[in-house]
């Protein structure tokens, strides 16, 4: 089998589980390419990514689940095996600020990005020639005051049928209901344009201006029902001064939300995030 | 007479307010240093902070106010006067924790803070080494949970005895009274381990590392009744990842609290700070 | 006369240089939206940028110099006029690598850049699709060995005849000759892939990797006949690790370059940069 | 036995590396607390850290080495062993500028650094109250034209008295021979006041002023016989302007020198460091 196999793995700590992990992928011909794991002590919890080359391993991810079950339930392991060959499959959703799904566009074309994009959602029409010019089919569902559940359930639709994995929120500016997120948990992505936990909710540039500070931030993290609660996955901040106007900080903003974004979706379909509580491990 | 003078004016913006401050010190033989403005055009304000050489200026700083004071009030400035030659006073604020206390006192010795440092006062017996290493008076002030009125009105003597200006607390753990605050507006300089307005209040560091944050962050702010709402100076950051438990924050983060309140002081002695409504203009 | 006005001033230091050139702004009505001033006391040198809006002024930009050249050969400034009504024209030159190219096409249509774009030069066609995309003229002027002056002839027509102000290079692989640096001296911007000045030249992201830094950088400066010497308009890192490959020093390379030539051009054309020596003021 | 050990392993890469450390420690008892591996594909090499908690593990430090070497043989690793209850011994050496040493020492006093620090040496007098303050003895060995070989010697029989096992130059002024540095090979860490490799050799700061940087760096690296070429342990960079004097580069550079310094420092003697051809791997 080509390509590589990573597997993540989260169980309670316990002497050993190193050990038992590393043998039974060397007994099955496995060439590690990278490992990490990492032990949280305070919650007895330990975590592991491990990623191999499948040539030579006597396995595929079709028969590994049966043949390391029983490792597994011994451990009592939380795991999941994920193989490069399969591609993740990724749905952006969008309104009408275009900024970071032009980023990400960008860098899916550049290769940057190791999945499939295969449609975009707005509700609006603003992004149409982007998605266009980027071979991606592109759906409009606009959202009316009366119409919020049944346009949900046509993305829902949209989403199933192209099989999509995972949903970028790429500046979707429509709060999704609880019965949408739990048909993607830990599988929806969001940039909020704030350090979170200060400035949840609407407006936060304009917030952080009448509130004086001096480093505006951006946050993506994993949607949950709490809004703007879920597990972050990155974080930065760049630096304001009382030169800049709220139209100045929406536009360093602009930069920012980007770059948080863009990492947080790479390092996801690299498989490099493992949640636990509201926290992630971002393996690096 | 030596040394520089330092001209802060905030007024309603106008035309002409450069022209007619920029004559002035012509006509009285300025030779400018540093100038700078700002224009806050959303509440039509103008700021400006202008420093020059004394040599060769015909007025002193006992005579400048009165020589002043017609164009000052034609053009409704508000504005003060720093001479180089009068040192501010700053009395610094400590519990146990000394990290900021031993940072600002090497940066003192070394000469990078122009300022006068007459006493240290703490509610502790713990730094007193510290401050007796550097040759400042150390008063311990115990607090008590029926004592800390009578306390304050005690520091607050010390305070006025030793003419001090400035008060910075540098990890200073008491909440101070509205009472005391009064006696020094826009003169008293936090730290707060947090990237203001997230984790407002106690324990910062453990609340960042429950929300499961990137990245913690360090505010220097000036005190004002409001916990922690007051005008902020200066904010930095510094990214955290799983690996670090709230030791490790608070570890990492006393790095941060020593550069920002040192930055912070460093520019509120050097006249940079200029604040309005719940802002600061630092003028770099 | 709608729109606003930018002064820039480079003069020998001198008493009363900010009271001459306010007056002669607030006595021809200029309502000043932003001033900024700087002294290299080293080198006795002044720089001003004042910015005010036109509404009111009585001068255009076309009888300015004729009012002001009296005041200024008296006071000896080197200045420039800059109107807003004026559009900067600026040429993009790529070669094969288009991140840069699409970052600033992207801030150009959604109007973070105040300037016009009237062609793409490229040595290559690769770029071509990017320029159909957003309605800008391309041109390939494909270069073999024999070929160089014949091609930088034609370039420089092509130039010319679009009336180019300033040429961007966003990773054009082809060293200019002076020659062509002659024609738009301080006019032409570079993206340098290193922290200049470590790495001048070739493959500055080996070296890089050679050397084991941990730190990556990207800077932006103009051209001049010295490979990567001119003055530095702005310059930014990134951290690194001993887990990234070259591929990965590019990877994050692209995006600090993409922000630091960006920035550079938003400055140039917002005329906040002035060069002295091999140096730059860069007003904020 | 109390404390934790930890394993350093260096080797060529091959399959089964992980499996049979991870074997051999949990065979004899050890209760990982923290692991982490790289592997550089290019040079076919594999890298670990483990560490674990000595209770229940049924080696010491001392028997360790024959029983494992065995494997260790077998796998062709370079490896050592270090365990918590020996402290590293740190001499740090001086010249006139204190801030690293007092920066050091506070750290050292506040628990930080997990070393002793036996002495500290200067060619000067200038720091010796610090280190009384300090309660480490101090040993100036003043340099003259003619005497450097000699006070080499002296100073290597006072580390050697010591029984050093690093050497932190903490701005130490004199450049160390190569006979002086083969006695402690990747044990002598500098900082150097430039982010390297821009700017090796005598003043720094003063270079990058005239280069008209928009940064400024500091790094700490092991020290080789080829000046500022060693391998590095840590970089970082802070914003400088067209404001800045030289003066400012020096004060701004003295926070990063703090910090650069003391994280090599921390990562080292934390056996976090491994070293390659001129390269480091610093496990986070």
């Amino acid at each position: 089998m080509k390509g590589s196999a990573t597997l993540l793995i989260i169980a309670p700590d316990q002497r050993g589980l190193v050990a038992a992990v590393a043998d039974f992928l060397y007994d099955h011909g496995a060439n590690i390419l990278h490992a990490d794991q990492h032990i949280d002590a305070a919650e007895n919890l330990f975590f592991m990514r491990v990623e191999w080359d499948m040539t030579g391993f006597d396995l595929t991810a079709d028969t590994f689940e049966e043949v390391f079950s029983d490792l597994a339930e011994k451990l009592r392991l939380s795991w999941r095996l994920e193989v490069s060959s399969r591609r993740p499959r990724v749905a952006i959703m969008v309104s009408q600020q275009d900024h970071c799904l032009a980023d990400l566009l960008y860098r899916h074309r550049s290769g940057e990005l190791q999945c499939d994009i295969p449609l975009i959602i707005s509700n609006h029409d603003t992004c149409r020639a982007l998605a266009t010019f980027n071979d991606i089919p592109y759906f409009n569902t606009p959202i009316a005051s009366d119409n919020k559940a049944a346009v949900e359930k046509q993305q829902l639709e949209l989403l199933a049928s192209h099989r999509i994995d995972t949903v970028v929120l790429a500046r979707y500016m429509q709060i999704l209901s609880g019965e949408f997120i739990s048909h993607y948990p830990e599988q929806i992505i969001n940039i909020h344009h704030s350090f979170l936990p200060a400035f949840t909710g609407a407006r936060p540039y304009h917030r952080a201006f009448d509130r004086g500070v001096k480093l505006i931030g951006a946050t993506s993290h994993y949607v949950t029902e709490a809004l703007d609660d879920g597990p972050i996955i990155e974080q930065d901040v760049v630096r304001v001064s009382h030169r800049n106007q709220v139209s100045d900080l929406v536009e360093k903003g602009r930069d920012l939300e980007r770059l948080v974004l863009s990492r947080a979706l790479r390092w996801h379909i690299d498989h490099r995030v493992l949640t636990y509580g509201n926290k992630t491990v971002v393996f690096d």
